[in-house]
């Protein structure tokens, strides 16, 4: 039974739930088989608690699963979300006996939905980093070859998805740590518009940067988890009162018409030639669908990395200070680094920063006016090879954490909703993904033109052979 | 004529107008005149543009008078403005050649409106400070004690309005400047809700905690003007896309049932007795007008000067870090300070600061379940002696600027709107004044609020007598 559930989307799921084919018990114990045999090797788990999702599962009843999409459907949350009762380590040492008092938002609204929570997955140290590399809960690896990375920061996430484990989990993204690691790994990943989704209840990294964000196996899944996370809180700042739309509904909306903007510049040259051919096919597709390709010229982005440097290490110090005078010596090295750094940053360059990220919104909001989204790669890279440091390319070297998150982390400073997902596979055996950026709370155009693309056989590709 | 014209307020010279009582030109002579008389004194005046108002005026026909409150009327602007082709010295040597190329949002719309700017009105240096003091531009004094203070940063503002040479101005708020010096010469000021009116244009002193503000003789006159300047600018970062409301037609509105809360804790133990007692007939009335009267705890205040000083030097450092390089020479002493203050605070600092500030949102919006406004003092203390340097006042010594903006840098932090008005007169012979804070965005309820206090008589006080 393993092998027909494993892989199969939440909605494949839940017509089995409701057919009768399986319980929402069975489902548990399932994946909790899964974990047990896949977590040595894929890392993907840093807390599993299965007995309580075998009560919670015991709870749904025949009539509970119509309530929500999620009503009896497994999923996983990054390890930086409070799920009450369980630990959050973030990653680190330094919350090794942090016990959550109450429920993040996002799983809050989950656990209304009666979806099961199957544990929490494994991250760069507090966020911090797009390989995924764990000295303390190990490094979760690529799904598609073992040997390379699952890359981060919501390295866990991806993998737990990726090897089949559940069939979605929330991770965070704060520079592309949920886009970047469900592009390397075949999957969907959704960043919302910065506000749609509170953080309340989510360890903070970077509290202007930091989102919320999804991975699923399909574009469906996606929209149906969005619409169960979506919301207000007023305890966060930069969360925004405004309805919730119908993401579902706007899949079933045709996409011609829509004009779908190009970058003319987007450090192309120091991309693989495959990724770019991938994305080729796809502007073809979108063309054949009566969408138009127009070009656009983006912002200038090659201060961009440092700005959105200085702006995460000052909030990432300002939110440890006090773990730093109690417990510095818990914190590893990579990120301990980077809070010596943001202790060197002075405040006028932290402004001057945020006015540059003021400046990346305006120009990028600028581009909407002529087109409805914005087409780019996910990644210039496929996933890289564990303990990988540079990236080679075109006599330029790039850290390796860098090239993933190269074409992501933009969106987080401007905010706008940004979805990868697969269009191909690359000739090495990995997946190749694309990038879709909508205006702000326009995630439906992103979903419907994301399924249109998922609906074409010719992007689809195939599942890993994790079990081998 | 000019004794039956100065002290009117916008609408009664709105209704001479269309009565035909006078014209446009005449009304901008008669302020013309008066300006030439009493700005040696007042200093309320950095540069007057006269000609450009007498053209502009020729071009208001009895039709145009109809079309917008301001149609022909006089006004000015805090020289921090951008008036077309007019200098903006910013209160400083620093800018004694900046001539702007545009006009600022609001002086746009007043332009629109057919308003006729007079000139540009004097400041505490780049609005750092609130005592008005200027080395360059001179101090601009109190009409009703030409010895003591107008109080700033918009001295000049005030001063322009008091003295009777203009019967509205604008002025920037980031911790007070337009609120203060209102409440100490016995005018209405208005800080709206922070994001109501576009900041562009203004050269700013602090982007996170500047506010464009009104002056005015009436509540009226002040709902008017709002509603004029009040709109979205997308270039503004704290800009608000929300419609505009109609704050005239809220001021007819009945203020029974308005809940009104009055905070337990407000620094009263270091406020002028007078003010406190003046206080009480105001809460006396507003039960008599069927409003409820409801105890507040308030936010704890105590750090929250130096909150605001943190967050204001980095920021204004960021935004003169150029300036200071090319032209370091020409800042006045107090900015100098100020400014060196800021090269000193880390990124780590701004960013707590920030989240104190997020802190005082909330809970000062928490208030708002259970009130819909709430009544303090404009200030602790009426206008003080130019050239005080500390108040004391039970024991405890204040530098004079912070006193003066005591009760009112706070909600500069939590963007409530709020507005200060005269309820009284000091046996001193100075205005005693009160503050109205309302919900985010609810002017209305302010300003009708502050309309009933206005109609009633006990609370009028008499006009300065700047023509002895």
């Amino acid at each position: 039974m393993t092998d027909n559930i494993a892989f199969q989307d939440v909605r494949s799921l839940k017509s089995m739930l409701q057919g009768g084919q399986i319980t929402p018990s069975e489902l548990v114990d399932t994946f909790a088989e899964r974990i047990e045999r896949h977590n040595g090797l894929s890392k993907a788990f840093i807390t599993t608690t299965i007995d309580a999702a075998r009560e919670e599962a015991a709870t749904v009843s025949r009539g509970d699963l119509d309530r929500s999409p999620f009503a009896g459907i497994p999923y996983a949350s990054k390890d930086l979300f409070d799920v009450q009762g369980v630990l959050t380590t973030a990653g680190s040492k330094v919350f090794h006996d942090r016990v959550a008092k109450t429920d993040a938002y996002a799983v809050a609204k989950l656990r209304s939905a009666q979806a099961i929570s199957l544990g929490k997955t494994n991250l760069h140290e507090f966020a911090y980093g797009a390989t995924g590399e764990n000295e303390v809960y190990g490094t979760a690896v690529n799904a598609y070859d073992a040997t390379r990375l699952a890359g981060g920061s919501s390295s866990g996430s991806a993998a737990a998805v990726a090897f089949g484990l559940v069939p979605a989990a929330l991770g965070t993204d704060t520079g592309g740590s949920v886009r970047a690691p469900a592009a390397l790994n075949g999957l969907v990943g959704l960043k919302p518009t910065i506000g749609r989704v509170p953080t309340s209840g989510v360890v903070p990294y970077c509290w202007t940067l930091d989102h919320v964000g999804l991975m699923t196996r399909t574009i469906a899944d996606c929209a149906d988890l969005l619409g169960i996370v979506a919301g207000y809180d007023a305890s966060d700042s930069t969360s925004v009162n405004r309805p919730v739309d119908n993401y579902t509904e706007a899949l079933s909306q045709e996409i011609a018409g829509v004009r779908v903007g190009i970058p003319r510049n987007f450090y192309y040259d120091r991309a693989d030639d495959e990724i770019l051919t991938a994305l080729e096919r796809v502007k073809q597709y979108l063309v054949s669908c009566g969408a138009k390709l127009v070009p656009v010229t983006f912002p200038d982005m090659e201060h961009s990395r440092t700005v959105s440097l200085t702006v995460q290490m000052p909030e990432a110090l300002s939110a440890h200070s006090a773990y730093l005078q109690e417990r510095g010596e818990l914190y590893g090295a990579d990120f301990r680094a980077g809070l010596a750094l943001g202790q060197c940053i002075l405040a006028e360059h932290y402004v001057k920063a945020k006015r540059f990220v003021e400046v990346y919104r305006q120009q990028t909001n600028k581009l909407f006016d002529d087109v409805d989204l914005i087409l780019t790669p996910a990644t210039p890279e496929i996933a890289q090879k564990v303990g990988t440091v540079k990236v080679r390319r075109n006599g330029i070297d790039e850290a390796v954490g860098n090239a993933i998150t190269r074409y992501t982390t933009f969106f987080n400073m401007t905010g706008h909703p940004a979805l990868t997902m697969p269009c191909g596979m690359h000739t090495e055996g990995l997946p190749i993904a694309l990038q879709l950026v909508g205006r702000y709370f326009d995630e439906k155009t992103v979903l419907r033109t994301a399924h249109a693309i998922e609906r074409s056989e010719r992007f689809s590709i195939p599942r890993p052979k994790v079990d081998r």
